[in-house]
């Protein structure tokens, strides 16, 4: 079944993806600020399948990387399932999640014109190569990442995979020689693993891996709807506190109305001291593509409870399409499977090369 | 290149075989007897690329490799690369090691119609189902393993990779849904990981792996010939302690001759107060293929200097063949590097199919 292209939709897209463009970014390496790379440059950047994407996730990971697919000659987006299964899963749960968030990826503006989309687990390469640099990874150098502490906390005790997966992730990167990675401040010490495992690569079997560096992007953080204390976050068991990209126009109204603000009812931009109505001017300025000060300038003379209209508009203006897309994807999974297996293609086309070099280095093969 | 038969060489290895053939094997997971499964059943062991394997291990595994093709429907013999890096390799010496390990198999028997030979890195399902086996396994459930508490202490500090081996073990054994795996007395536990991690999927996703049984061949045990009380080891530092299988003749000559006995000259089989001389007892039965008593028979009337010369001309009779197969085989790498690709070809089409389910069961594809 072919998908029917709506001009209208298009048009939309476009005007993200433009108002997306070239944004600031932070080489985390050395902390330097990095510009495009003159000579070329490979992204790579994975996100979990965890069905549809929020808000946060939109502001926090997804445009950014719409920007960046027109920045670097080359970019790899991964649907990381082999790191999903790190914390339990139902499969049937599972398989519709990947397709929720190619579907997602794609509305949301990823073009597989310009970035190769695929499923990780698709990529033989990926746990090959992990298994290479397991090799070459200390227990201890794991032991003190911050997702383990977390996560294996939080359930008492975790599996080898939760363990290891800092390792998967550093392989996922340097599987494609990638140059640079765009990750949030929780992952700078994961990235650093990759960077460690290039240099210990290299100087064991002679220079083959770039040491990637981190595009830590100036991207606005937004805060839960119920407690502006706290990231935005799928697993908040408050379902009020997140709003999904395909949440309906009336849920996107009730969430933003019930809004935890505070007693003042002006609308001023104070993250420290009034982080409530900062997170909605923050959400509005990104949702309008205005700046605070003029989403400030437009709350001039409303209290909060009528800013928040304002606040709802822009979020239904900008998630409208994309949850038309969304469903319109969806309802063809055949279509959606053949997009993540093209780009499963591409992806093994640079991976393939670059494991081959890797098992020859180590002496698996001549 | 094609490589000439030598009649008398194929009719001794022929020979070799037949003396090899069923021998008695227990079944670990009950300790109860296993008799060949009468509806097929699949055997799968793994081989270190420790490069010329030794009279040790001849006696211990190879020899019952070659009885065991001869007795299921469907067997797979890997050199498992994958494991061997779990400690520093010299790459150049890895990959000799390989041919050299495949070489050596051939020539001791290992018949390519009989057997799947292969080389476990060119098979990229075994990482990845390791990874997704390491995702069901706990933590402390590794630590615990023999070999971790011994190579680790050994080396002050462990990688990952030898850490988390016994998953990937246990990978290679359920990817080819095996029902046997032949199995020293320290590889014990590793087996019970894989019954284990089988019934883990099974309960998670549904019934697919059969859970491997041990095969507890009542192999003689070969020692030291410097210490008899040690097991004779590769990683021994007295050259003197080993006979590797391609040993000339004179090598071997000499080795016998300052193999550590005793005090008397009488040459008598009891391992607990005599084991030099046991050691040799049992090793020129294994040789010449006779019983140990047939031995103690032959060597009445000798002091044991005399004897070591029986037990050194068994073991050159036994070995000339199979080092100048090794030589031969050796001598055209890119015939070597055909038979373990056809190897490959089998194992994968073994492999695929059952990697295939998994995925799907998972939930990684529909």
């Amino acid at each position: 079944m072919a998908l029917p292209v709506r001009t209208d939709f298009k048009h939309l897209l476009r005007l993200i993806q433009k108002f997306n463009s070239p944004r600031r970014v932070l080489s985390a390496g050395a902390c330097t600020e990095s510009k495009k790379p003159a000579g070329g440059g490979r992204i790579f950047s994975g996100i979990q399948p965890t069905g549809v994407p929020h808000l946060g996730n939109y502001l926090g990971a997804l445009e950014n990387w719409v920007a960046l697919q027109n920045q670097y000659p080359s970019v790899l987006y991964s649907i990381v399932d082999l790191h999903s299964i790190t914390q339990p899963q139902d499969p049937a749960q599972l398989r519709s999640n990947i397709l929720d968030m190619a579907a997602s990826l794609l509305a949301c503006g990823i073009d597989p014109e310009k970035a190769i989309l695929f499923q990780q687990s698709q990529v033989s390469e990926h746990a090959e190569l992990s298994w290479i640099l397991s090799c070459l990874t200390s227990m201890p150098r794991l032991r003190h990442l911050p997702q383990w502490k977390m996560k294996s906390k939080q359930k008492n005790e975790g599996s080898v995979g939760l363990y290891t997966y800092p390792v998967l992730q550093a392989a996922d990167i340097l599987l494609y020689k990638s140059t640079h990675v765009p990750v949030g401040e929780d992952q700078v010490q994961h990235l650093e693993l990759a960077q460690d495992l290039a240099r210990i690569f290299n100087k064991s079997y002679g220079d083959l891996f770039p040491e990637p560096s981190a595009l830590l992007s100036s991207i606005r953080k937004v805060k839960s709807l119920r407690d502006p204390y706290t990231k935005m976050s799928k697993s908040d068991p408050q379902s009020m506190a997140t709003i999904a990209i395909t949440d309906s126009p009336d849920d996107i109204a009730l969430k933003v109305r019930r809004a935890v603000t505070d007693f003042s009812s002006e609308v001023t931009f104070d993250p420290e001291t009034r982080p409530g109505v900062s997170n909605l001017l923050t959400i509005h300025a990104a949702m309008a593509m205005i700046s605070v000060e003029e989403a400030v300038a437009q709350a001039r003379g409303l209290d909060t409870g009528a800013y928040k209209t304002l606040v709802t508009e822009a979020v239904i203006q900008r998630f409208t399409p994309i949850r038309e897309e969304i469903e319109r994807l969806r309802s063809d999974p055949v279509h959606l499977e053949g997009v993540l297996a093209q780009g499963t293609l591409r992806a093994r086309e640079l991976a393939a090369p670059v494991l081959r070099e890797v098992r020859q280095r180590v002496g698996f093969c001549s």
